[in-house]
């Protein structure tokens, strides 16, 4: 049986923003930039490099325009950064992000809990930031979480799902991440839902986000290619923590993921060996070790001398 | 978009063989036979519950006959340990095992590192198990390791996977496990040598031994029920290391793997809660953590308040 698999993969990095703004420690801004200048060499496609929060709310990313005005952009690189209000789209347009990732949750009560405002509030506020980054000619992504369930909601309706989408794409924004905030899908889930996005967005970049929360990450994103999904969101060495999910692991692992797709024989654009250099720097940098798997086993490609 | 998955999934948990095998403080043989009787009521279809190996090459489970003598047998429960040679195959038709079961690598060198000896020798030692417990009407399941990739040799040629399955076929074994000895298997390679095997060997019973090394284990289980596979070895907390991948997790893990599947809708027999309510004794048991994710984190459907 052979499985029917993409011929390319893009790989969107985020661990400088998802993963960094969890770290208790504040990670000093030349590591950080060293690291994101590793990372553009890696061959990913896009890089989530900060967030344009404010610096009171998540002051571990409270560097963000310093970190976008002294990092190397590479070429063919899409560099994006987490924005959530007209005043965080100022400050990204001034300093020229290619792209601004808006978020909101798909789950109200969740909505609630990470923004601290009701779904509509959100939907508005990311609205004037869509018009400004349209006058401006700057992409826009939306990343919808808990699409694939909230911790404190439970399930939520994939129609629901389908009609934020319709209301985003209605306001023309480039690509919508659809995001399993604390890893509760599984793949007859993602399958479902990746393969319904993809039919009625055909004009839209659909990008899969998956927790390693319940270790099924890996699963659900060959699910997710199964169903058509190229574009993948992970995270360096599998940063970033899940406050809901108590000890788990947290984003999907971007070696673990790369490696499991090259494996397969599917280009991924990464150049893993490079990337597994710069995933092992990170227990020095941030004191403590990563969930990475691939970053410990090495690739199965590694070889033992025959103990004989 | 709808994934074909089967209505019910038979799972054989390894735990108490190829765990219990790999840890360096024996464990008392009434803690064993606690945790296998409880397993026995979880609706595992199978238990790996001993080995019958010399109790000099194996001081770990040199209680395989007190073990086997004073568990509960469940009825419904296919209860197997692994069988070297003939002394264990009578030691274990002497404890009326419902199934033998016995190992041999597909690849020479793993063969020689592992059972310290060449395949053919094992051939013939296992040949000669198969006869006798075919005079006692005891069923015979092989595993062969390294069927996805040698950590010594690197990849395993497909054909040779099949040939070895042929002769144990005309052995007329009733099942075959293909196992991923250190978790170098992928999603498409798990694809499409299931479907082989299904295909070729319509009368066997094919069960898939994946490990978690790399991260891959639940995606390859997802890729091989795809294929049509029913039957999954899965171990207990993911217990059960791996001498050439240091620090890395070991067997795939049982609640982790009934877990997703459980969550897609598939019926595994297995009662989740029961089976990790045995899981969490693990850590105490052992005295060290394990590898399970749910254990961590909970299941999908565990609910938080709303932090307002």
């Amino acid at each position: 049986m052979t499985m029917r698999t993409p011929e390319r993969l893009y790989i969107n990095d985020v661990a400088p923003r998802d993963g960094f703004q969890n770290e208790s420690t504040f990670i000093p801004t030349e590591q950080k930039i060293a690291i994101i200048n590793q990372l553009s060499r890696c061959g990913l496609a896009k890089i989530e490099a900060t967030s344009f929060t404010s610096p009171r709310a998540i002051p571990a990313l409270a560097d963000a325009e310093a970190v976008m005005h002294q990092i190397d952009r590479a070429p063919g690189v899409v560099y994006t950064a987490l924005v959530p209000n007209v005043r965080g789209a100022e400050r990204a347009l001034e300093c020229a992000l290619d792209e601004l990732n808006v978020v909101m949750s798909v789950s109200e009560t969740h909505n609630q809990a990470n923004l601290r405002m009701p779904r509509e509030k959100s939907f508005a506020q990311l609205s004037d930031v869509i018009a400004m980054a349209a006058a401006h000619k700057a992409p826009v992504n939306v990343s919808l979480s808990t699409v694939f369930g909230c911790p404190m909601e439970g399930p939520i309706a994939e129609d629901d799902v389908y009609a934020w989408m319709d209301r985003y794409a209605a306001l023309g924004v480039g690509g919508i991440t659809l995001c399993d905030t604390t890893g509760m899908a599984n793949p007859a889930q993602v399958a479902r839902i990746a393969g319904a996005a993809i039919a009625r967005f055909p004009g839209l970049d659909i990008t899969l986000h998956f927790h390693n929360t319940r270790g099924m990450a890996l699963a659900n994103a060959l699910a997710a290619i199964e169903a058509g999904i190229v574009r993948f969101d992970a995270s360096l060495g599998g940063l970033g923590g899940c406050p809901y999910a108590p000890g788990a692991t947290g984003n999907a692992c971007t070696e673990d993921l790369v490696h499991m797709f090259e494996q397969m024989g599917i280009d991924t654009g990464v150049d893993l060996q490079a990337l597994l250099a710069v995933a092992g720097q990170l227990p020095a940098v941030l004191g403590h070790d990563v969930p990475s798997q691939v970053l410990k086993a090495g690739t199965s490609d590694r070889r033992y001398p025959a103990p004989f």
